[in-house]
């Protein structure tokens, strides 16, 4: 369920258009009735806003914000203006461009995403770039980072729910023995991960944990404390059970020295229209404090009031 | 263009399936009838040909042909009254059932498709076995093999026109060391032609041949005779040049002692409806021989008229 709240009635495209241009108007930017536009109009509304004020304006309603904004609030309102599969397009290049390649954001998109919705985000990063996603993945990275974010993201995952219980067995046995003992043939994990189906994953991950007596992610943490095995308990997480991923994503977020922005501002927008109220709920009796609370306390200022509308404070 | 010839006005479905029905009756099967039905309407009358047989006679028609039917004569009417996507879907599927993996029939479905294509067959093909075509490419083969097929088929690729000029330039140099200079780097060379759009790859091609006066492919065949290196020929020059591949297959297939029905029926029940009058006169510009003429010569009986009709004889 959505945090994401719109008013009933909502107004025009126009008469939201005349609002962010007044907003902009005169000296300095008054950031207040920006948020309180676009903070509460859902994708399709925003993709109107933009149309109505382009056409009324002759002006790129998303490059003025760019100009009127700054800093973590404009990051902000520069992910969540788009809608999801442009921003899940945009996000991917942007972590594929970073001097480091961000590489928890692609595993991310490519693990939460069912089958049909990363194609449709490939097909709109193709529209945006002219290159696949799967051939700037392969030229950005190398060796066992680049055959998991590149199985991850180029197959086109079967999305039945049948599974087969044996496979499940031998597969989890295959998990194991590569993990625990110190093998770990990166070939075989990321096949597996990289290629069955969600259901299919879930069954293997639950019989690893019947079979032998903790899940993988814990086995994963203690024999192999390295950037790798981070990268294989992402998609392990986010393919397993994304709300709780993204409740994780987020306290980590706050939890730290120092708030990870980024992070905070992807999960909150990404997830407003989505699953945010949820992942509210697994936060709050994870962190024994609301998000609200926790960001209140985390950040300020305009970047503050604007993931704390999206949160649906 | 199609070498598929259908007669005007074609007969309602119903009066086919009423043809096919005399035609298993009584003892023995009149073949000849058989493929003045089958091997003279297009996948959509097929289709509805089956929907008819099915309804009227409560007979499933595939599986009535059959046991009708025997050898290579069954297999290439069994191809042929699919609809291309699930013909495909069927020949990846039995390829990989094999013994030994069929890798050059992955290798075809996954370079002459577009992805718009591939991405049909990939869905086909998940429909009918419950698993997608990467995992099960994935788990039937191992090493280079593994990781150029799973790239093949995996990839969404860019179908743009746009091409990189200096990209071209570097991948062609990337290419030419790793084949010429004995270190054959598998995973670039799986890296560019399982990642680049075709139009790029053209680029790259056709720059090799510019700066180092031979062309990628008779590089491969001097440089490395072994399969993996006929596997890599396979996939550039059927992503080069279909029409041209499907010749040199037929000629292959023709040319041998022995010959390769497997080969025959699948480029000519493939192509039929597709572009088999140019690959024919690719064919006998070559061979100095007409397709119709090398086939009769080779093969006999039922198969032999049947495959002559389809080439449009």
């Amino acid at each position: 369920m959505a945090t994401l709240s719109v008013p009933d009635p909502v107004p025009s495209p126009i008469e939201d258009a005349e609002k962010l241009r007044k907003a902009f108007q005169g000296w300095g930017t008054d950031e207040k009735a920006v948020i309180a536009v676009l903070a509460h109009r859902d994708a399709a509304q925003r993709k109107q806003i933009a149309l109505a004020y382009e056409e009324k304006y002759n002006e790129n309603l998303i490059k003025r914000l760019e100009s009127e904004l700054s800093g973590d609030f404009e990051r902000a309102v520069y992910r969540w203006i788009f809608d999801p599969v442009e921003r899940e397009a945009i996000m991917a290049n942007v972590a594929l461009k970073s001097k480091n390649v961000d590489y928890i954001v692609i595993i991310e998109i490519a693990s939460v995403n069912s089958p049909d919705e990363l194609l449709a985000v490939k097909r709109a990063y193709q529209a945006r770039y002219k290159h696949s996603l799967e051939e700037d993945i392969a030229s950005h990275t190398t060796g066992d980072f680049r055959a998991l974010l590149f199985a991850l993201v180029s197959t086109y995952r079967y999305n039945g729910e049948e599974i087969n219980a044996n496979l499940a067995q031998s597969e989890a046995k295959i998990l194991h023995e590569t993990i625990t003992k110190g093998v770990f043939n990166h070939e075989e994990i990321i096949r597996i991960l990289g290629t069955r189906s969600k259901a299919q994953l879930l069954a293997t991950f639950n019989r690893y944990k019947d079979e032998y007596g903790s899940s993988i992610t814990k086995a994963l943490t203690s024999e192999t404390p390295n950037d790798f095995a981070l990268a294989l308990r992402t998609a392990i997480r986010s393919i397993s059970n994304p709300k709780k991923y993204f409740a994780k994503v987020l306290r980590n977020a706050i939890d730290k020295s120092g708030t990870d922005e980024d992070a905070l501002t992807r999960v909150i927008v990404t997830r407003a229209e989505k699953d945010l109220k949820v992942i509210k709920e697994i936060f709050q009796k994870r962190a024994n404090v609301a998000l609200e609370h926790a960001i209140g306390k985390e950040i300020s200022g305009d970047y503050k009031n604007f993931l704390l509308a999206l949160v649906g404070n």
